[in-house]
Formats: structure tokens, C-alpha cells, sequence
């Protein structure tokens, strides 16, 4: 499989393969959620099941071209919406999760529920991002800019594990993954240094399969090998990061705003430690970035 | 005074004031360091105090012809360049202090040094960036990309109070500083955010003078008013802020290095809390960086 670099490669990917996945949808009601399960159908890569309440989803009459496609299932509210998306993940009739207009905390809920939700146990739920940039040759993946506030350990393992796993369905057969901090240096000041010890030792006993786990490095050093020159360090990723790791929720966020705001990003995010991937829009992510969010999911899903 | 937005204004802004500062340089060795030396007498607004090796600071030829406006001051080694240098802005002989070609550990000890170094009873030492980027039409500033890992409550008090000084130096007179979080919410989770409450309780007593200091907000949050709005953020700072406030080293180290690889920013970096401003170029950065801090330096010792 050739590498994906664009989200327009990704989509012609998943239109390629002609394998359609189902896309359980939680009160599809906002103009931009709409429009991205429009071209989701269009694109003729998922079906959907649209889960709310029928009148206020029936208000779109552009789904009714795709009637065999998309199956509406009702709820008596978002609660209840999101109760019944995730029980069609936990029944294996849906193979990816996406959230519309609900409240965040409340789509959440549903997923964390002890007894209906689908949390596997010993699971790290952490978070995905792909972006795009128009200066930026390719795709760029990092985590975690939005669930895990100060990862342990365990959790870091988790994202770089995910992360080598993400990056192999996007076609890079050997991911470079760069564990970010603001120095080179090893100190005790910063434990995250220490996990990253930690974490490279586990990557070369080949616990995240092929791939190349360095760091500490920052930003810059991942992706310009002059950098890393004048700093004198020799690292395997070269300044060709595919995947950052970010040591904590503030840099991991910092980060997505700067490019988003700053760079023009395109950006397309989920979830992952779930059975299927779960899509997670902001409420400010335009449709193009819901649609490449569902788009990646139903790539990750597979 | 007309606001500074550009590092063009800035030397302008220098050339036209007619008032020299005396700049100590420890070990003008590198040409990143000379040529931005050059630039600061050719543009009228420096004197220099070389402080290092005769022979080597003499390699240069073109400092001969400013020799009415450069003095050089030997040094055995480079502990013994740095620990002059300190002694001439102790002194008063000095404005500025700029790092040249020695490690920043041995710089930082000369400093920090409790007998002869200049760090003040009480004070807090903290980095500040001004960044330019090609499509943001004014000079943004940051803190702390480079010293204080993570701030305590006083820490983070004293960075906002330098941050509104530096904004005015450069002619912003009621500057709106960003106190930037992964979110807008306020939660035990997040110290951070119960510090920015009191941040905020000390800026509307007056503490920082004229200012408007605001969060938690994301990056993208202040600047854009669109991204407040939707997430229903009524906010003083209207997506126009000139400085950000950044919750850890992890975070505000992301953004400059993400900034500076990714949206072509020219930096200008200072560490204040010592008598004169200090300047601490990283190895990497370029003459242009080197020659604005130098500025950006003389603009804030005035």
C-alpha cells in the first residue's frame, strides 16, 4: 500500500476499496454534520444510521436520495441517542462512532458507562489527530491534544502503540514517531524524560512492531535535521517525523490551535481504546473537518 | 507612541530614538553573534563590549571600524567572559546582556551566581518571546517557551506583570494578555485554571496596570473571535490578543518551535527579572533572530 499523504488521497483511498463502513451517528442536526455524512454517502464509502429524534433529521431531505444507505433510528433524546449508538457498536452493527449536535460530557457518558458503555477494560482511551497543512508535504499524526491531561506511563505506551498503529493503516510502513519535550535533555526536573527512556526501550524490544520511537526532542528538531545537527544530536527520525507524542493536554493543544489557527491545518481527529473508533468534532470544526474525521475513522475501522 | 508591529518598525523605532545602549556580547565568536553586532552599530542604536579573547574577537576585521563604539575586554576563558560581562551590567556599564558563542548552563551560572551574579532578592527569572510571522500583521508575544517549567501561582503572576511592560514598551498601551489553556473551563483538574482565576482577580485590582488579562482560553481562542462565539466565550480579549500566557515550558515551547518551523516566525527572545534584559540566542537561531532580541533588548532596558 502506497503511503496516504493528503486527506483527498485518503478519500479516494476509502472509494477505491469498495467497502462500505457503518457510521452510527448521534443527533445529526447541525448544518456541518450534515453536510459531511452527505459526502460520507456521495463518496460512497459508509452507510449511516442516524440516531435522534426522526422529525428533526427527516428536516434534511438530502438523505432521503440514499434511503437504502441510511437508516434512521429514533430516540427520545440525546441521552437516549447516544445510549442507542453505542449499543449498535457493542452489538457490531456499527463500525464507527461519530457525534453530532450533543453535548460533549453527555456523549461521553455513554461511551464511559460501566455497564452499557464500550470501554474495555484495561483500555487507554486517548486521542488522535491527522493534519494537513498546505506547506507540509504530507499528513502529520500527534497525540494527545484533547482527552489524557498528563499521561502516565502506561498511557504513553498506549498513545505510541496506537499511534505506530495509525500510522501502518495510513500506509507508513514504518512510522517515525517523536516523543516531544521541550529539550533533547534526559533530566529528573522533567519525569516526562524519564518515560521516554522508558518508552524507547519498549519500542526496541519491538512492542509497537516496526517503527522508529525517538526523543526527547521538540517541535523543530523533529522535522529539520539541521536542527538536530546544530544541537548535535543524531537521531533516527532524521527531522522526517510521521507522529508526535506530546508529553502533556497543554502542549498536545497548544499545538493544535497553532497550526490550525496559524497554519491553515485541515485536521481530522478521533478517538481511539474504544472497539471502534470514535469521532469526537469540536463545536468550532467546519465540515470538511468532520468529514475527514469520518473518513479516517472508517480507514482505522477496518 | 505608535505601536510597534513589525521588527522593521522596531529598528526604526531605535534608529530614531538617537540613544545608544551598551551591549556586553560574552565570546563574539560565532558569525550568527558578530553579524548581528555588525547590524546593531551599523543601525546606530548599540555600543558593544566584547568580553572574551582579544585575538579571536579580532579576527573579525569589520568591528575596526566602529573601534570608537566598541571596546573589548579580555577574558581568560569563557567562564571568566561571562562572569565580566555580569560584573559590567552590575556595574551599570552595561543595558544588555547577550550570550555568544558559550554553553548556556555556564552563562545561566554566571547570573545565577549568589555573590557576583545579578539575579535580584526575590525576583523571578522568565523568558519572553516576540514573534513575527508572515500572515499575523503584528508582533505577538509569549511566555515562557525557554526557562520556568512549570510556574507557580507567583511565578505566573510575575509573567504577566513583565508581559504587560514589554507590550507597553513596544507601544501597546492597554495590552490584552491571553492566559491560554487547553480550555475554557475552569477546574480542580487543572490548577492551572485556579491560578488564572487569581490572575485575573490581581489584574482587575490594578496590579498589572492597564491590561486586559483573560482565560482560560485556547490559542486559537485568541485569535479568532468566530471560535469564541461558537463555543459561547464572551471575552474581553475579542480574539485580538497581543500576548499568550502559557500554562507550562511543554506548552509554550511547542508553540515557539511549532511557530517557528511551521508559520516562518522570526523570533526575538529576552530573559527578564535581572537588572538589564538578558539575551540567550538557542544554537540554532539565526543572525536575524540574534540582531532583534538584541533590538527587542535595547528597546526594554530604556
Amino acid at each position: 500500500m502506497k503511503p496516504i499523504t493528503s486527506f483527498q488521497d485518503l478519500t479516494s483511498y476509502l472509494k477505491g476499496q469498495g467497502c462500505r463502513k457503518r457510521v452510527a451517528v448521534v443527533c445529526p442536526y447541525d448544518k456541518n454534520t450534515r453536510d459531511a455524512c452527505l459526502r460520507a454517502l456521495e463518496d460512497g464509502f459508509a452507510d449511516l444510521l442516524l440516531v435522534g429524534d426522526p422529525d428533526t433529521i427527516s428536516e434534511d431531505a438530502r438523505f432521503k436520495e440514499f434511503s437504502d444507505r441510511v437508516t434512521v433510528i429514533a430516540a427520545d433524546s440525546c441521552d437516549d441517542a447516544a445510549a442507542k449508538a453505542v449499543a449498535l457498536v457493542k452489538s457490531g452493527e456499527a463500525n464507527v462512532l461519530m457525534k453530532g449536535l450533543i453535548n460533549t460530557d453527555n456523549y461521553l457518558r455513554a461511551i464511559l458507562n460501566k455497564q452499557t458503555g464500550i470501554l474495555m477494560p484495561g483500555s487507554v482511551l486517548t486521542h488522535i489527530t491527522a493534519a494537513q497543512m498546505p506547506e507540509h508535504g504530507r499528513l502529520l499524526f500527534f497525540s494527545d491534544a484533547a482527552v489524557i491531561p498528563f499521561p502516565t506511563l502506561e498511557q504513553r505506551k498506549a498513545m505510541v502503540g496506537y499511534m505506530a498503529g495509525v500510522c501502518r493503516k495510513f500506509g507508513i510502513a514504518v512510522p517515525r514517531i517523536a516523543l516531544v519535550h521541550c529539550s533533547e535533555k534526559i533530566s529528573e526536573k522533567f519525569p516526562v524524560t524519564i518515560d521516554y527512556i522508558k518508552i524507547k526501550e519498549m519500542a526496541a524490544s519491538g512492542m509497537f512492531g516496526d517503527a522508529v520511537v525517538d526523543g526527547p526532542m521538540d517541535v523543530k528538531t523533529a522535522f529539520e535535521s539541521e536542527a538536530a545537527d546544530i544541537k548535535g544530536i543524531d537521531s533516527p527520525i532524521g527531522g522526517l517525523a510521521d507522529a508526535l507524542i506530546f508529553p502533556d493536554i497543554e502542549a498536545g493543544n497548544a499545538f493544535y490551535k497553532t497550526i490550525t489557527h496559524f497554519c491553515h491545518a485541515e485536521n481530522a481527529g478521533m478517538i481511539l481504546g474504544t472497539p471502534v473508533p470514535v469521532v469526537l468534532p469540536s463545536r468550532s470544526d467546519d465540515a470538511d473537518s468532520k468529514y475527514y474525521s469520518m473518513a479516517a475513522a472508517c480507514l482505522i475501522s477496518g
